[in-house]
């Protein structure tokens, strides 16, 4: 008996597209149900507490798996599905993976996304009215700021937690890939992080994120040129 | 050559009090090191660049992996210490624990001790005065709805994630326990979570919690009482 998986998850979420980046690298196929989360829907609630995107819903033979936050989807892939490894094997590979995804889902989330991703967006979804100027100027400041850290790593390494491809990558990348959607990376200024976005705009599991399109919010002109 | 173990961390952070736990609950000695981390010391944010707590180093033979963030802690000692296995075996078990892991450290965090935490404990050693009592109050009701959430889990189950002891154990009590240093938990309105929170408060790995004390904050009277 087959498994199959469905995503539910919020396009311009990076959370969720942390998970469809790596279903993409390890090629697990999958129904996707997009979930305006901001709405609360009683179904979606009933299968998540929290109300966040993403979940991950495996169904094999009649039984069925719910596996609810990022976090708990990313951990669940790399346990059955190890190959490829996005975590490495070695303890300091997956401590230095790890480190950075606590990195781009806390700090990262709190001071660029939680101010720049509320001013653009969730403002538009939520019908809050024009962005707020000093928080859009405070969150690109400390996107600089997290570009610089990133630029520092990637001078010494081929990918963020070292010599290989982790979950490292796919978060980051899934963090600015929604702020590149509104255009505003300075990736010009951080010549080695924008090789390391081209390098991974160019992987298959990155398809579908630059075919993302929601509806009132077009994307910035380079959004999906793989040569930005 | 055996394994040292060094933890740097601070006595009411909730994030180091899971990691004091669970290496309490799965016997590793270690010697522990307590970090002013709201003063971002340097030989600290060398060692974790976020100069969050909390960081496990591990010294054998004179290599030394160091370990940052309390759930890439938590992983790594589930992988290198499996027993006793505080994630469990199924894929339903693991899922269900991770995910309240991020319940009690995103959700529950940002609700409860974002409000609570930082006005009775973060004001007071970053000298910012006394509390604000909208936000107190703000921070109480949440805890309450999470109190309601808490004791609806554990009407149908023995423990959080179900039938077995876990990492969402410790991540619940470690966030309730410096809120109950404070005396801010209504324990008598939920007496499943009350009876719970007994049976983890017995254990011997919540010894050296329960005898935390900060200088010039005393904890309130029944703080470390094992019946309360």
């Amino acid at each position: 008996m087959s498994l199959e998986r469905t995503l539910h998850h919020f396009p311009l979420d990076p959370a969720s597209r942390q998970v469809r980046l790596v279903l993409g690298e390890k090629r697990l196929p999958f129904t996707d149900v997009v979930v305006r989360y901001w709405e609360g829907p009683r179904d979606f609630t009933a299968l998540n507490p929290s109300g966040l995107t993403p979940v991950l819903v495996e169904t094999q033979g009649g039984r069925s798996l719910t596996i609810c936050e990022n976090r708990a989807i990313l951990e669940h892939l790399e346990e059955q599905v190890p190959e490829p490894s996005l975590l490495g094997r070695e303890p300091e590979e997956r401590a230095e993976a790890r480190r950075l995804l606590e990195w781009f889902d806390r700090k990262f989330n709190f001071e660029v996304n939680g101010l720049l991703l509320h001013e653009k967006m969730e403002r538009r979804v939520l019908g809050l009215g024009a962005p707020d100027l000093g928080a859009l100027r405070r969150g690109r400041e400390a996107l600089r700021a997290h570009l610089v850290y990133i630029e520092g790593l990637l001078e010494a390494r081929d990918w963020l937690a070292g010599r290989r491809l982790s979950l490292a990558d796919f978060a980051a990348a899934a963090h600015l890939s929604v702020i590149d959607y509104f255009g505003d990376v300075p990736w010009r200024d951080f010549p080695s992080a924008k090789t390391w976005y081209m390098k991974l705009k160019s992987r298959p599991c990155f398809r579908p994120i630059l075919a993302d399109r929601w509806p009132g919010l077009a994307p910035a002109a380079f959004y999906d040129d793989l040569d930005f």
